[in-house]
């Protein structure tokens, strides 16, 4: 990345000073401070990184660009993305994380860096905005392979219980509905540890499978 | 809402029909088909509607926003606006979702309206994009009173245990970081039917409680 000028450290120039100051504000420093910014700036990211793969992934499918968004958006990307803009030391921070070091957080500079992004938007608006992002992120999204972007949700799943050494998943189907040229499946797949269970459709069994497994990872992922 | 001309049936001009056509494209009708449109319109109406709540509520929390958002763009809203929109009869379905009122299913209007929206915003930006879309939604908006936006997560998992006559979750603390000034607390929230926990980290112990809360919510709603 080009060295930025000390008036553009996100590689853009602020008319609001205010509202790069707010987003690099955290919780603990008081109000106003960098939450709702965050709010927005998660958005911001979410649809900048979308439309980035929908227009450089003109065949992928939705499921291989929503894996692939997942990869670049999670937060240890984000973290080392806002070290390398220098984030960490322009964090306003309270006594408390200062002292045990919450400049340097994963999670306190992720959040910070979408908040950076929010504010870029409310600074200048949205075409600004992605052209700062997608500077940010352009050799995460060069560096990313359509074919490797994860495996399908049942590998993952599978592969998810064989580590913890837990019982596979059953899946069960559930019924057919439509005619044969649109046909609908429903299936369950189901988790004995801990018990989790969720129903997928889709065009085929294979593909109602895929997603119920697909919603069975993400209850998963919420469960501490 | 005001007639729309023919030419502007989403309240947009489109310059590429063969965009909108797409949009209109279910996956039974074979391809090009719109989920991958969806998937773009899914990212674009979170932000604009992140967006307006974000200057509509200057007051906000993070949390009263997301659960506003997640009210205004639930699949029988979607399906709704679609309709309000006469959507349904333009769309292009397969034979068998044809013959079987896919034209009316909350599901596909749902999904299409998304891709409408991607539309729009490819064809003429992101502002165009975000005026065509808060023309539809300026109703709900106005509806929703903050005061209102649900209640908060440990009264709403209460209310969904108690309304399947399921024994209420239990809450443990698993510990305190940081010094005074900036205390974060741990807690695990755990519900025994279905067997589900997860943990929260605030910096009060209720917003640890509600944070938990929130991700077992998460996972009752994606367990079948």
């Amino acid at each position: 990345m080009a060295a930025a000028r000390p008036t553009e450290p996100f590689g853009h120039r602020f008319g609001d000073q205010g509202l790069l100051a707010q987003a690099l504000t955290h919780r603990s420093a008081g109000a106003p401070h960098n939450e709702r910014l965050e709010f927005l700036g998660d958005a911001l990211l979410d649809l900048i990184i979308a439309e980035a793969l929908y227009q450089r992934w003109p065949r992928a499918d939705e499921g291989a660009m929503t894996r692939a968004r997942a990869e670049l958006v999670r937060e240890s990307t984000l973290a080392r993305i806002a070290r390398g803009l220098e984030l960490g030391p322009r964090l306003m921070l309270g006594p408390g994380e200062m002292k045990s070091g919450g400049h340097r957080r994963d999670s306190i500079l992720s959040d910070a860096l979408e908040a950076v992004i929010a504010a870029i938007h409310l600074d200048a608006g949205f075409d600004a905005c992605r052209q700062a992002v997608l500077a940010w992120f352009r050799a995460d999204l060069d560096g990313l392979e359509i074919a490797k972007v994860g495996k399908d949700a049942k590998t993952r799943l599978q592969e998810w219980l064989q580590a913890r050494q837990r019982p596979l998943p059953v899946y069960e189907l559930l019924g057919e509905s439509g005619d044969d040229h649109a046909k609908t499946f429903g299936v369950r797949c189901s988790v004995s540890e801990p018990q989790v269970s969720a129903e997928g459709e889709g065009a085929s069994r294979r593909a109602a499978e895929q997603q119920a497994a697909e919603a069975v990872l993400a209850a998963l992922d919420k469960v501490g």
